[in-house]
């Protein structure tokens, strides 16, 4: 999520300095704090360029300042004066995220370090319009920035979708559990809100791996793939360290990858894609349960102990298409996502079977299979990752378009 | 194929100075020629910079410098002298190119904007072992040196194989069917050379991708897939403007998506790969062609005016098969290389069925299909790129370690 320096072109002062001092932020955000010595280390500057670039962090009010005595003694024994450390301000700067999934809300205030402030949580189920939801969301947001400092500026929202989304401007294409075609959800929840600020919209798969790859089971993996599992199936896959999005932001729709051409067939119009197979009704049908109960599937498969012969046969299914997911993308980690790391443990053996008779031996050798670092919380702690970016690619532009006085604003 | 800047990392001055110089070698290599001016507007540097940074590339004996007069009256039209162009030397470094098929190989001297300056072509028919097949390439390699400047530098040698091969060192861990198993082709090579310079070895399909995007269809495509059909079927793949090589090197292993579990065994020990659909014996088999000519498909694919309804079905699983692919990377172009290309033309409607009743409609809306602009030379000229790639990292090392007196070193 950095910004990549574009091929072809050549680097000034100018951009070098707003790189290094988004880069400081970054190394401060992952890290929670740091002296200025080991910043000094890990970026390869001099004394004076890292102390002048956390100055300006903190007149911006992003980083405050640390004592010697904090820093460890280690450290103390190089020549000239103890380095004195930054960490993240106590009132700093944070963002709203947002997971929205198919009949329920979570909403969270997040400052930087991925620290979720307040949380809240609603149903939305029986909510068919988008502006409906919207609204639910906008009063989650009013309730998780009750507490907020109000000199603390809100530099964005993050929101996680279950659905195709365009990266140029957010639209959700299709959200095909949600019913919504062609929905600019961001203009809904800040028209809701009634205020103008940055908005990000993303599928929550991209958004679960961003997070685990960020500071969850990814942490130092450069190629890893997330695969969700809610009442639909998609991946966010992340390679040589970087999103992999498509030309449209559409790429990892691996449910949509064709199983079985003798399958049933998928809302998406054609027969048999994995979905069919590994999806939350299949699923559903495989444990016993409503079909109407299939966004609470985690919950139940949390209460069975074994598996039945059916489900059984959906992991060794998980297994197999888990095999073309590996042959084309060759991840270092796969991380199994949503319902998919409640029914893991119970078919262990079948995924793995069906994965060892059909990835090739050179991909099969480097992968692991995990479940997610960050639990449920993943997609959230994305759509806050994503909601940070700008801030962390720029901290004086994104400062500058940040919201202050938000309790009250946002009460108003 | 540019050095990217490490996340977390500061840049300093001898950092960018190096990057700019490689990124003038880059526009020069892309462009053939330019002036300093457009250097200048390009890079959005000074214009001393800009000559500081020719200079460099002069004295290295890679670029030279063109007089006013041949820069075009519209750049006059700005204040001061007109300015002076760059184009690369006439004797400059230059690379070998080997494209090694399952049944032959292709040999090629190549300079720096993707010359072809010599060429030689042997088959390998016969040649079971790495060794062999090494000599037979060094031979070729000797041949197409015969006629170089002794004072152009030899900088290294890409290698393209139809294999899967590890990148942190270019073994071939498995070439399916050239029947290699974990094979040190660079080291084979050199051997047979008997000299120490840089070689790179890399999957067809991965150089066939590169050179589509850096010169050929997919030229300012920023997100592509090139469907490579030999023998067997491999994709490379282009995301957001870098190759998608996967952990090992081993992404784009599209021919072994799952595609019809009822279908016959494939050679990875799975069952219904895309492979065995669409793969070099199944075409083969569709036009009446012997399994012994698999290799020479295309030759016998350009003389067909119609295809035969079993070629038509085939034509139909491929769009099928590129559904999925879509579906996974959302690429803005696909390009059908090897046999592909001249599949195509015969069932161009039936794989645009099958691709329309599986794709994703956002996905499909944004991809067009289409053949390699650089023909037949795609693998060939992307293995060129490869062995160039560091000389326009760090001209500055990489001519620091290239081979002189080539004609004369080799024929001795």
């Amino acid at each position: 999520m950095q910004a990549p320096r574009r091929v072809g072109t050549g680097t000034n002062q100018e951009a070098v300095r707003r790189h290094n001092l988004g880069t400081v932020l970054r190394h401060v955000h992952r890290a929670g704090q740091l002296s200025r010595a080991e910043l000094t280390r890990r970026m390869g500057l001099n004394r004076s360029t890292i102390a002048a670039l956390t100055a300006e962090l903190e007149t911006l009010g992003i980083t405050e300042r640390t004592g010697p005595a904090t820093v460890s003694a280690g450290e103390r024994q190089g020549a000239g004066r103890p380095s004195t450390g930054v960490r993240l301000a106590a009132t700093g700067p944070y963002v709203i995220a947002v997971d929205l999934r198919v009949d329920h809300a979570t909403v969270a205030r997040v400052g930087l370090g991925g620290a979720i402030q307040q949380r809240a949580h609603a149903s939305t189920a029986g909510l068919a319009e988008a502006w409906q939801v919207g609204a639910a969301v906008a009063t989650l947001i009013r309730k998780v920035v009750t507490d907020a400092s109000s000199s603390a500026p809100l530099v964005g929202i993050g929101i996680a979708v279950p659905g195709m989304v365009r990266r140029t401007d957010g639209l959700i294409r299709l959200a095909p559990n949600l019913e919504w075609h062609d929905v600019s959800f961001s203009s809904v929840v800040l028209a809701a809100l009634g205020v103008d600020i940055p908005v990000m919209v993303a599928n929550d798969a991209n958004l679960g791996a961003l997070a685990e790859h960020e500071r969850g089971a990814g942490v130092g993996v450069d190629d890893l793939v997330y695969i969700s599992g809610q009442v639909g199936v998609g991946a966010g896959i992340i390679t040589g360290g970087h999103p992999l999005e498509g030309v449209g932001g559409y790429a990892g729709e691996i449910g949509h990858l064709r199983f079985d051409p003798t399958g049933p067939p998928c809302h998406c119009g054609s027969t048999g894609c994995w979905e069919t197979a590994v999806g939350g009704p299949a699923i559903a049908a495989a444990i016993g349960s409503a079909l109407e109960d299939v966004a609470q599937l985690p919950q139940h498969l949390r209460q069975l102990t074994e598996a039945s012969p059916e489900l059984r046969r959906i992991g060794g299914d998980i297994g197999r298409g888990l095999a073309s997911i590996i042959n084309a993308f060759n991840p270092q980690l796969v991380v199994l996502g949503g319902y998919f790391s409640d029914v893991h443990p119970l078919v262990r053996d079948e995924i793995l079977d069906g994965l060892t008779c059909a990835a090739l031996p050179a991909a099969l050798d480097s992968v692991t299979l995990t479940v997610p670092s960050l639990g449920d919380d993943s997609v959230l702690l994305g759509a806050a990752e994503a909601a940070l970016d700008p801030l962390l690619v720029d901290p004086v532009a994104s400062i500058g378009t940040a919201l202050l006085d938000v309790p009250a604003r946002l009460a108003g």
